[in-house]
């Protein structure tokens, strides 16, 4: 769980070799950032990660990136698009689908259009799930756990996994669609604790999804990036506490340990 | 100016015969809508379409598409991804995607990924100009003219031209960038019907934009589904007085010119 740290303002931009090899700028905890590490992962493409403090974001991100958000994934082996400064791509959705097009050997995406369309249509629609989830983990209000949008987000993937009728939404392995809605998926085991352990999905309505789930936990590139709900939850009680602690395990990291 | 009429509540739907063509359900003045309508002209496409009134939706329209929405596109050619009705798809962007995808003969988004993906961020930050300018057409008010960011969101497009030295965002002919911010673009000639003539581009601050613009006008596509900024005011002076007159051109095709 050793990590590097966020740079915040006043930090020196970090020099890399001129080795070629991509820049992914991140969030540790961000689960947009997430989805790329998933992809990077998944395909093996090597890359270099600089995570950034959201909340003092280094001064020198803005020439990096001018809308200084993350996910933002720096090209160098490209011939500049303009003058000066490599190219760099945003939105998670649109760097992931760059990089299944550049790097083709190990495909995410569907070969056919129509399925691949369909798969983007149900990414989108996901963002019931991750609206619903993010009520609770952001404001932490049991009032909301009974909220039925978080559960009616997740019967759509249900019923289509079942549909498909294979262990995973790309088949045989997980493909764009599962490591896509995989970063709330993975989220979803905080919220017991801070709301309680009744925050769980019944095992009879999400019976084919917790099946998926148990799959994925076993998926190289999840378990790679992988962080357990309770880790998930103190980071969010920091954020809920206005002192987002991106540092969290890169300090934990650096501690002795002495108990 | 001929249209086919709104189909609403209480409908019949259309039957069409198995001619294996797709059917497009739209809206006469949906600028999302549009850009599938611009996307299927231009790739020459052949396509039925069934307009819906939005606000006294067919009954029959949940059957064909779960949430309703459009711009939706049926797919009669392709085998059925589940048991009984036919795919279909929805969302402009996704739509597009596939239509180029599936028929590459007339390729709109560029064939360089990292060239793809920049076109593609593009779209999503027209985002902007888009809320900007739904602000005036929705609501006609003067005050909100002044709205910087209606300008300043379109900065970045005549910049981005101008960085490109083409003639549209596509090279020597429009590509799928020029035409999924073109609907907006053509309903900007709206605003001067209600907000009054000084709502213009600056030819000074928007060169590259206004020759694009005359040049995007001459298009087969464009013109093929192009409505002149009266039309769109009149249109949106229907909506925001909470009558939304979808089938305006249907019944000024039908009604006998004695004037």
């Amino acid at each position: 769980m050793s990590d590097t740290e966020h740079l915040s303002m006043g930090s020196i931009k970090p020099v890399f070799p001129d080795d070629g090899i991509l820049r992914l700028y991140s969030m540790r905890f961000c689960p947009y950032a997430h989805r790329v590490h998933l992809v990077l992962d998944a395909k093996k493409i090597p890359h270099h990660k600089i995570y950034i403090n959201l909340r003092d974001k280094p001064d020198w991100f803005a020439n990096v990136s001018a809308t200084t958000k993350v996910p933002a994934l720096e090209l160098v082996t490209e011939a500049p698009t303009g003058a000066g400064s490599p190219p760099i791509l945003i939105e998670s959705l649109f760097i992931c689908d760059y990089l299944d097009e550049k790097y083709p050997e190990i495909s995410l995406h569907p070969k056919d259009p129509l399925k691949k369309a369909e798969d983007r249509i149900l990414v989108d629609r996901f963002g019931q799930f991750i609206n619903a989830i993010y009520k609770l983990l952001l404001h932490d209000d049991p009032a909301q756990v009974g909220d039925a949008s978080l559960y009616e987000g997740l019967d759509i993937y249900e019923k289509e996994l079942k549909r498909r009728d294979t262990p995973f939404f790309g088949g045989s392995k997980p493909g764009m669609l599962d490591y896509m809605i995989w970063p709330w998926c993975e989220r979803f085991a905080a919220l017991k604790y801070t709301l309680g352990e009744d925050v769980k999905l019944d095992p009879v309505r999400f019976k084919i999804l917790l099946q998926w789930e148990e799959l994925m936990l076993k998926d190289p590139a999840v378990k790679n990036f992988f962080l357990d709900g309770e880790v998930h939850a103190k980071y969010m009680k920091s954020r809920r506490e206005g002192n987002a602690d991106y540092n969290m395990l890169y300090n934990a990291a650096k501690r002795p340990k002495l108990e």
